[in-house]
């Protein structure tokens, strides 16, 4: 069963590039920011600022994020980023990120992320719960 | 005559909001950036990266930019940016653009740029130029 | 009388910097943010995240900015910025910023800021209130 | 043997943050980046901009990144990033960051880079090359 993919094509600007005339690194996971908030908005058909209170959630906060560099992206190119929920944990989830540029994979990345509650027992604190089986369901059919 | 006008449809991303939930004020001068390259490629009919070697220029470098802010922009919300430029002077011009936001006016925003060429006494040294009148011509025409 | 100056020296880094190699402009933005932030602490001698409680204000947000670039600054140069209250109207305040590298002024800027408060008939409002004699006085005495 | 250590003080800033009031993901990326750069200039004794021309590199580009995220960092508070190179391989190097705030680890991190010059076969073509024993060895003495 394929999970449910999201695409989103967009633009390299002149203000992402560095002096090498590339993308800089830190700005492909500002767009695996973007691709996880239009991946989840589109799967539970919700705008992502309602995420938090259809869900009655606090947010889905990143714990670790990883990105394999392998063609550079450079300025005025069209690029497309697919991101999907590539596995659901316990207590985390993972998404995965694909940025093609001249039918080239450019950038491989991958989020994880967690389904994040307030502690009733501290509200100042949140924890990770489970993702409920109807998102899960959401995110796994194409 | 109404001069050539550029639209632009983004969402305003989670990464662009600050702590008051609002778009941090040098996100709108990226944006403008984004506006000016749109508007000249598609005025002009060149890829953005393509505009320097089409008209022998070394850049539309930026002396000047401003921002009056009046509507705040929040995350997820639809933007259009609207770009076109404002004026033509001897050694400079204007790009005036305007962000609008749930049909208000978010951003007012104007940047003066160079027409730059290499100095061909000092190529190490750049020099504004006059813009060409074919490029005046396609810029002020809708 | 001189008011309070900040000065805060940093180096440009190369996610600072564009393709043309200099910073891109948006970059400076961030960097008087920056300053006005550090110059308010230091004047009124709280740390910045402290400022809003110190004062019973929701911040000071920003309503209009803008930026001369002269002399571009480069990947690895060291800047030093200074801040500094240029004026005290009624209901807005203006930080006057000036980048200076090699010696020389790379950009002046300017950020028309609010002292904002909830307004008491619909606390999501805010409105922009008299900043008061004590603040005024500290920002105005080196 | 400890490796040459390089540490790098300083302040969360309003725009660093995110709408949950702590640092946004890909601003940390950008740390990773200046610390790299700290790392190396100290190490080398070279200004970051003077690395490529000191050694005859096109530069030191990153090929993979990754951090965990375990404590937030948040506007205003003062955090110290420690970068070392953790290993040298044939072909890449990785260099190891640490973002401390309040005494805890904020963020671990590790960027994997190549010491890259231009292929002489086609100087369009970057490849990555051993890095120097000579480099190795004053990145691997404190």
């Amino acid at each position: 069963m394929a999970n449910f993919l999201s695409r989103w094509q967009f633009r390299i600007e002149w203000g992402h590039c560095d002096p090498a005339g590339i993308v800089f690194n830190s700005r492909f996971f500002e767009f695996f920011d973007w691709g996880t908030w239009t991946l989840f908005g589109r799967a539970l058909d919700v705008k992502p600022p309602e995420l938090t209170g259809a869900f009655g959630i606090v947010g889905i906060p990143i714990v670790d994020a990883s990105a394999r560099f392998l063609t550079p992206a450079r300025f005025g190119e069209a690029v497309e980023l697919t991101s999907r929920v590539s596995e659901f944990r316990a207590l985390s989830f993972d998404v995965e990120h694909r940025l093609i540029v001249r039918e080239a994979l450019a950038v491989e990345g991958r989020e994880t992320r967690m389904w994040a509650t307030r502690d009733p027992a501290d509200p100042s604190q949140i924890r990770a719960q489970r993702v409920p089986e109807a998102v899960i369901a959401r995110l796994q059919t194409q």
